[in-house]
């Protein structure tokens, strides 16, 4: 039986070391999580499967890892320091704040209908439009609210509503010891820009010719108002980016490839099943963007929900980043809208060696969420199976690669010492071979050892007994180096040679 | 011919896409970096050999990642808030700022006698003790300076000093929307305070006994006052950190074996020569520390300098992170420096089963600097050897698990496509493997490809020719399916089969 809520995955992980919540013992953090033995190895499994498939794999990529702090100019070109926001409100009486757009949604539609005969607003007008058209004349916004008696949920009660307006979820900090007004910089809220200011850098050191990509995991930040459900909405956050340059005129056919290639990938390599993914194409569009398709995954909970989003963000950013763009041939809309640059130092053009001119190529960025990526993965592998002696077992299936254990060696009996070196012995020849994360554990019986095992999601388990010493109760000693190896998902058992353990292991975790 | 200076190895690192200034275009931000195609390949490396060698290879490690952004009582308690300062100073004519040891170092022996007489100093007083003493009376300082004529290097006059004072070096950040003295966040100074708040977590999920260790990868956040020496003093760094537990009286042992495992590690599997490494002896110990020792490295132009730093921390952080210490048995420094815990929610205590009471483990912490690592790493592999020819090549001698690229595959005739497609698919055997790195490269003539290789420190180059088709000059066919290996070190070259190639390569990047 797969998860019916998210809970019992965040109880599952909690219990079991894969995520706690950050700075625990304090109260925690809002919005921040550890990751913790299992978790730390599945997440890092995760980023190492999609390195592979996206750098090593391919022809046509190269990997760089940007630093977090981030020059201010860096997101004030990229619209980020304008359009980063969301909308906010507060309510006098209780002090609460919320996302302005979440308290509309969650009003009656009586309510709602009030509010919006105010601005001349018709019924069936979407809510993105309903909120921008308030956000532009707040103080008449506040007006409406309270005279349409719109509920704070704290106390039940018409609010005393503040005016609504923009609040930009960018994290800043000051660097260096002047606090003032210029001596701050950005966590940056995407990766995708530490790619962007370093094309040149990247074209120049590698003679890479269009098209071609560059690639990035890492952490990024966003203030959010209200972080929930778990990994899913959080304020650190990790990501795997992309951006995939081409020459302007192909990168409708591209992105349409990296949408396919995706999304196989999550299946086939992940393990997600393909009916838990739907596609899900943008209405409202970014600054940037010409088209975007989100990969949604069918979160318990939550349901269908973003785990990758591709865009097609054209010359925006190359161009947005140059200095004097208003004299380069630009899309119209990355012309229109771009800021006059005055601090870039750089031209992001490429030197089309045909053509002999130099342009400014379109982008296609695949950007992935790894928290969110690790919570599918956890999600779709959960299963509580009801074994025949009654008992229920909960079991994580997932794809051996990802397995943040991939073998567990058992003693059947601590207090024999025979076994017990054997068993250590065996767990120190598998991790020799670099290839793997193994664990030896003789803390428990070994049916508690086995469940705890499958909770953790390990393919395999070894067990040493008196078989593998040559003592076998009637007296034969055919079984002398042999182990028995468990297969978590069928549960059946198996007898092989120590001296063929490593490869059988090897050949099932790839 | 080994590196001469630290701009050699900048050079070579911008030149060659290692490591290039963060947020360049817009006139970078001081103390960040961004590494680069080549440059995150050898860090990944070198992060993967330390994951390897700490927590894969050994039977007594659980490793973890913990948010950067951390809750403020973690670095309350900790120590950071009260104790992560550097001394500063202003002069007011000039409006620049010092590290006030800094300043003081840097002025003639006459005029720091001169300061070190109005406290009643001795001159063979070290430079710590000196500064300390002025900082407790910092307007009594800011007198004897100016008396003293202490002179600003950027005028070459005597200053109108400020008094000297305290600086906290951690970042800080609003988190939420609310924009007061209580929601922030600091980013963390060190990785290894997510590790101590999670001693419980990690104990609890993974039936732990004593002794054991926690390892983690991460950034951390330090304010330098003077960002410099390129990778070496930093403001935004990665860390790698293991805080090994212990029962009280086994730390000096545990100690003493960290010190070596590390100082091996180094040199066996990271590849520095055990003469550019040495122990230091910390004579000033930090609040937490009994005895720290740190591993130098041999840097160009800076001479040795620290690369890892390995610390009894005792049971400082376990004791003063845990609620109602004072009803614990601490050690006595602990004991008496350790503030009354006023939101801690846990005990961190160990529960000796053998003793049959709560214990609080000492703790064994080797943290090492991955940007340090790295940098060392490139310092150790430059070599500039001077060829037959006449001609200069330079080359890295990387240990082959930390090269950026295994293999490079070159056609001898770019414009042959038998040789190009033949070479293609050499190239997509071997990174199919999921073992290495390989690139194809024809934008060059050979020898100029070969160049551009050792420069990256790839350890072999795999060239196709009309051989490899069966298309020899002399009309045999008995090179047919072999091509040539060109060795970075010896630049000798081999001839093998190509289906022998991927075992070959393997065998020898280990």
């Amino acid at each position: 039986m797969a998860a019916q809520n998210l809970e019992q995955i965040i109880s599952l992980c909690k219990r079991r070391g894969f995520i706690f919540p950050g700075s625990e013992i304090y109260g925690g953090l809002q919005g921040t999580y550890d990751y913790g033995p299992l978790g730390v190895e599945l997440k890092n499994n995760l980023k190492k499967l999609w390195w592979k498939h996206n750098v090593y794999e391919r022809d046509d990529m190269e990997g760089i890892e940007t630093a977090l702090l981030t020059n201010r100019y860096v997101l004030r070109y990229s619209g980020h320091e304008k359009g980063f926001t969301d909308p906010l409100i507060d309510n006098k009486t209780t002090k609460k704040r919320y996302r302005f757009d979440h308290l509309l949604r969650d009003q009656t539609p009586e309510t709602r209908s009030a509010v919006a005969a105010a601005f001349g607003i018709g019924e069936d007008e979407d809510l993105d439009t309903f909120v921008a058209a308030l956000l532009e004349d707040p103080a008449k916004a506040r007006t409406a609210l309270i005279t349409a008696k719109v509920v704070d949920a704290a106390d039940g009660k018409p609010g005393d509503w503040t005016e609504p307006r923009q609040f930009n979820l960018m994290f800043k900090t000051q660097v260096g010891p002047v606090a003032d007004d210029e001596s701050f910089a950005y966590l940056r809220p995407e990766t995708a820009q530490g790619m962007f200011v370093n094309f040149k850098n990247v074209l120049d050191t590698t003679n890479r010719k269009l098209p071609f990509g560059i690639a990035q995991i890492g952490k990024s930040f966003r203030n959010e108002i209200t972080p929930r459900n778990f990994l899913f909405r959080v304020r650190e956050l990790e990501q795997m980016e992309i951006e995939y340059f081409v020459f302007p005129g192909e990168d409708e056919r591209v992105h349409e490839e990296w949408i396919q290639d995706h999304m196989d990938w999550w299946v086939n390599e992940v393990g997600l099943k393909r009916e838990n993914l739907k596609l899900y194409e943008h209405v409202k569009l970014a600054h940037y963007s010409k088209r975007t398709v989100d990969i949604l995954y069918n979160f318990p909970t939550l349901g269908f929900d973003e785990l990758e989003g591709i865009a097609n963000r054209t010359d925006w950013d190359l161009g947005s980043h140059s200095r004097s763009h208003d004299t380069m041939t630009l899309s119209d809309n990355t012309r229109e809208k771009a800021m006059k640059n005055e601090h870039s130092t750089e031209k992001l053009t490429y030197f089309d060696h045909e053509a002999k001119k130099h342009i400014v190529p379109f982008v296609v960025e695949p950007a992935a969420g790894v928290d969110r990526g690790v919570l599918a993965a956890l999600c779709e592998a959960y299963d509580e199976e009801l074994l025949e002696n009654g008992e229920t077992r909960v079991v994580l299936r997932f794809k051996p690669a990802l397995a943040p254990i991939k073998v567990a060696v058992l003693p059947l009996a601590k207090n024999k010492p025979e076994i017990v070196a054997k068993a250590k012995e065996i767990k120190r020849m598998l991790q020799a071979s670099g290839t793997m994360r193994a664990v030896y554990d003789d803390t428990a019986a070994i049916g508690k050892l086995y469940r705890r095992q499958d909770e953790a999601g390990t393919p395999f388990c070894v067990t040493v007994d008196y078989d593998t010493l040559g003592q076998s109760r009637d007296g034969g000693t055919e079984l002398m180096d042999t182990v028995t190896i468990r297969d978590r998902d069928t549960m059946a058992q198996e007898r092989v040679k120590i001296s063929e353990l490593l490869t059988y292991v090897q050949s099932r975790i790839l």
